[in-house]
This record gives C-alpha cells, sequence and structure tokens, in this order.
C-alpha cells in the first residue's frame, strides 16, 4: 500500500497568521526560549475536501460514516464526517507549519486529552488556534525542555471540532559563542 | 491535494488473532453487550514502509525526521521514524478492523493519554493489543453506552510504539421482538 499526491500543491499554502502575537523569529532559528506560556496564536484556512475525507478512512478509518456517503447519511451525523485521525492530521500539518521550530524540535513523547467535541464535514474551513501552556527546562537534559501546548480546530461556525493538549521537546538556545 | 492508492491491497490482510478471546460474534452483529471488561486481545502482524512512512508526512506532519533519510541519520533518533500520526492511523485501521462492531459504532467523543515510548523504523514488524477496561451503559440514551479500551501496537522487540486509552459509544443489542 502506497499513497501519492495527485497534486502537489501545499494545502496549507496561503495560511497566515490571524490573531495573536507572530514569533520574533521564523521556525528555522526558534528554540526552546522562543515558547512564552500564555501567548495564544491563530493560523487559517484550510478548507477539507471530500475527495480526501474518503481518502484517508478508506487506508486508515474505513468505517462507513467516513467512506460511505449513502450510508453516512442515514447514520447520527446525516453525512459523510472525518476520521478523527484525519482532521488530527490536518491539526498537525498546521502545527509543522506555524509552531513547532525547525531543527530544535526533538519528537513528543505524547499527548493528552485529544477531543473531537463536533464533526468535520467536507467543505468545512478550519483554523489553528494554539496556547503556549508551560516551558520546563529538563533537569536531566540541560540542553532541552519539555513544552505543553492546547492546541484547537475550529470550523466556519466557531465550533471546537478538535482539542489536545501537545507535549513536545525543544532544544534550548546554544550559548552565544559556545559553539553549539 | 488528494491522496490515491498505488496497490489496492489491504494493509492488514492475513493479520489474525495473535491472543485473548476472538469475539463471541462477528463486528457486522457486535452490540455493546460484547465488550466485557478484562478481556485482552492480539492481531498481527502489519509491517511498516519507508514509502508510508514518507508521503504520509509530507502531507501531515513534515518534519525531517519523518521525510528526509539523510537528515534523519544525524537527529536524534539515528534514522527516520514515521509520524506518530501515522502510527496512529497503523493502530486505528487495526482497530477498525479487528476491535470495534460494524454499524453499532456511533463515533468517538476523543482519547487520552496517547503516547509514542518508542520510535517506530520502517521495516517494523507491529501488533495490536486491545484490552477492554469498561463499559457503562449511558444514563441519558438508553440505546447505547460508552466503551474504554486500552489499545496498544508493540514492534518486534516487544517495545510498545503506542498506547492510548480510547472511548467509543456503541449501540446496545436490541431486544428481541422489538423490531429496532
Amino acid at each position: 500500500m502506497l499513497w501519492s499526491m495527485a497534486t502537489s500543491a501545499s494545502p496549507c499554502a496561503g495560511v497566515r497568521l490571524l490573531a495573536g502575537n507572530e514569533f520574533p523569529v521564523p521556525a528555522s532559528e526558534r528554540y526552546f526560549e522562543d515558547y512564552a506560556p500564555g501567548l495564544a496564536r491563530e493560523y487559517g484556512y484550510v478548507t477539507v475536501t471530500e475527495a480526501e475525507v474518503r481518502a484517508f478512512a478508506e487506508r486508515f478509518d474505513p468505517q462507513p460514516m467516513h467512506t460511505d456517503p449513502a450510508f453516512a447519511a442515514t447514520g447520527p451525523f446525516g453525512g459523510l464526517i472525518a476520521s478523527g485521525w484525519h482532521t488530527a492530521g490536518i491539526f498537525m500539518r498546521l502545527f509543522v507549519d506555524h509552531y513547532l521550530p525547525g531543527a530544535a524540535s526533538l519528537g513528543s513523547p505524547g499527548l493528552d486529552e485529544l477531543r473531537w467535541p463536533a464533526p468535520v464535514r467536507p467543505g468545512d474551513t478550519l483554523r489553528m488556534r494554539v496556547t503556549t501552556l508551560e516551558a520546563r527546562p529538563s533537569r536531566s537534559k540541560p540542553d532541552r525542555g519539555l513544552v505543553r501546548t492546547r492546541g484547537e480546530l475550529i470550523n466556519q461556525e466557531e465550533q471546537d471540532v478538535l482539542s489536545l493538549v501537545a507535549m513536545n521537546i525543544f532544544r534550548r538556545r546554544p550559548a552565544p559563542g559556545t559553539g553549539h
């Protein structure tokens, strides 16, 4: 099984900062110290297509509410809805493109409180809100720290369609002149 | 942006029950009552391909640790690793194919404690373990109930590569002769 892209256009082309404060430096120069708790930022918009809803679900979540429009129309949501994992992927793409640092990102141990409070339907237009909750230097590894972030995706009717609390490990900014 | 499948083979073809008790009825006939807390089941195996790791990440998580083998070789994991969201998708496919009921599945409000305790690398062979933790009838809607399940993906070295606690809403079995 292999996925391939039918077009090379970025799904996030044209996404822009909607609210909050832009980071002081671009992602490639960001480190742990650039994630000040308390700041919220919003980026949008991304439009969800039926073709991608169905293709994603055929591979990863083949429940008919995600793959079969006729079945879905008779189901509890009254129509086709995106897999929650597809919604999470849309969130992650925005999170990578606009929030995470570049080379200073050292991965994630996991996340908590992933919720899908309202369904995502083809044609929905979503924006991301990210709020830095906590930035804690590592006690055992002085070159890095843990950042906790509340992430949300919000639809055109101002409903939250995804929320989560992410944990990410970021490198600390090297001291000037250390050669690191 | 549209994904398409290069082959139509199921990634889970040949996956079989490895441990635990098979459900008494096939998925199409399963309801809330078939999810008895305490039972663990295992299904495997699924092998992860580099092509899918890179294709998934290009769309949903374009960090170079997931997309660029040369960069990844110099990074903290010493080689290309799968996006945690791709790993979650692999888990979900097994969960849908082997654990969830068919038409009795009414969606999920979310999940907790999603963790990626070890990286997934191309060539890894994974199996799923699912343990039903709790099955609670709804107080407000007598036709359904909430099932909580611990899900794990385990690699060929017996390392957990994903764990989570899922919440799912399932229909209750209709009483005989009610016409429901």
